[in-house]
């Protein structure tokens, strides 16, 4: 996997999805004298991107985007933001449906959780002569370190928890179908479809207000890698609003891998969770992977 | 594992939780001949009981339930109904503190899922001499049966979403965490956890709503047994309001197996299907318990 180093000026091209994730990388890229080319997707707003040069492109445009990387001497790609819509098929435009007629791609499209559809973009972009780099190889601050990230620390409970909701954020990963997943007093009670990291912390909070779940036990938010994962795209990421959102929620921490993570407003994260008395720990990769099955 | 016939006089205790289920063995039990004794769990209820004998009990209450089934020369217990709060061990009765001191009890109650939970319950009690029979085997008429059971019929993008939605499903319901999946477009959107299915057909139809989902492709739900579950409690069931909840989401039917899951309200439950347009199919045991992983 490339990086990129501090006198490295060759110029890079920024997928943005939605979520504040493309702007800390375009922010890293600048300071490190690397020229950034946003290309932000429509309907997947929220940065404003007019400190740098940008394009709007649908997600079933390809070819205007490539014609404006190749213009522009671009070879590198990052992609960087979640997805929140899927293309229809029959929205797609004529270039694009030319591009992606191959019954394989199609497919996956149609059928694909995100894991499948990242890897069909990954493979678009380089089949077209393009490099992906991550964006924590630009941004390599924001990945999780190991150990607890704030001042509160967790206790025997949170382990039980960590182990169980680590078990099935894994296995639903394998399936391709969400990252995260909350345990409470050892029992697993909300697992992320397509909803999203907040909307079910949301749920967990509206749960433990309707007495369905423990209102003693606080539990813990894991978020997980897919264990088939390209890590160039769509590592977990948990920031200020997911601690926010967790201890709404009732939450007692928040557990991501070390270096297979991204901790978003880093500083931010942290103070909240410890003004809420959360923990927020990077778990070694060895624990969080060790077999689920 | 035990039924009652036409003939079958000797009474049954309903351990009664939420939902209609538990009205609906006692009615057929009263059709059998056989007196039913309810037991309305708190906080679950909903039902009108005057017209049973009837008490009412606290989940952590084990004691007086015992003595009033004794008293009343009962050996033979149903468990029907939801449970959707589960007992703090602080909050429990010197009493049943005492019967649930084994530390495996003890364990299971905190940590436990559903099915963790039930099976403790029916230890419990037979391990006081009760015998634990199956809702199915009082009301069998609400047991689902095999094939489409309205009008609508399913297509081959249903067949898909079916294995995709199964899957999933006899994966966390391994797990002990849910019973229910929703899948669209053969790409799983939805986990059911302690929310329960409603509510997770809620969620899909805000997510639809929200153009995080397809508009166009509209999926099933498939709602399995937990492949290590005692079929005598908690059966995955479905009626008129899954139907509606179903619709309400845009989805294209719901699965269940034959034999192993209960329709209530069967004919109001398929009329709802059928005026939306939504296919009802018990699966083929064999098919919905091939292998998943």
């Amino acid at each position: 996997m490339s990086g990129i180093s501090a006198r490295d000026a060759e110029p890079v091209a920024i997928i943005a999805g939605n979520g504040r994730l493309p702007l800390y990388v375009a922010e890293a890229a600048r300071e490190a004298g690397t020229p950034a080319f946003i290309v932000q997707l429509r309907g997947e707003g929220g940065n404003d991107w007019s400190d740098f040069e940008h394009m709007d492109a649908d997600l079933g445009g390809f070819r205007p985007v490539v014609a404006a990387l190749q213009k522009r001497g671009i070879r590198r790609v990052v992609l960087s933001g979640g997805v929140r819509s899927r293309p229809e098929l029959t929205s797609l435009r004529p270039t694009a449906r030319v591009i992606w007629s191959l019954p394989a791609i199609l497919k996956k499209l149609r059928s694909g959780g995100d894991d499948k559809v990242l890897r069909m973009v990954i493979d678009l972009f380089e089949r077209h002569g393009f490099e992906i780099i991550a964006a924590q190889n630009i941004a390599g601050d924001l990945l999780a370190t190991a150990g607890t990230l704030g001042a509160v620390a967790l206790d025997r409970e949170a382990r039980a928890d960590i182990d169980a909701a680590a078990r099935a954020a894994r296995v639903i990963g394998s399936m391709d179908i969400g990252q995260g997943a909350v345990s409470l007093g050892g029992r697993v009670v909300a697992l992320e479809g397509a909803e999203g990291t907040d909307q079910m912390l949301e749920r967990v909070r509206a749960m433990r207000e309707a007495g369905r779940i423990s209102q003693k036990r606080r539990g813990v938010l894991v978020k997980l890698c897919k264990p088939q994962q390209d890590l160039r795209a769509d590592l977990p990421s948990i920031g200020p609003e997911t601690v926010r959102a967790a201890a709404a929620a009732g939450l007692g921490g928040i557990a991501v891998e070390a270096g297979r993570a991204l901790v978003l407003d880093r500083a931010e994260a942290i103070a909240e969770a410890d003004r809420a008395g959360l923990f927020l720990l990077g778990l070694e990769p060895d624990t969080a992977m060790k077999p689920v099955l």
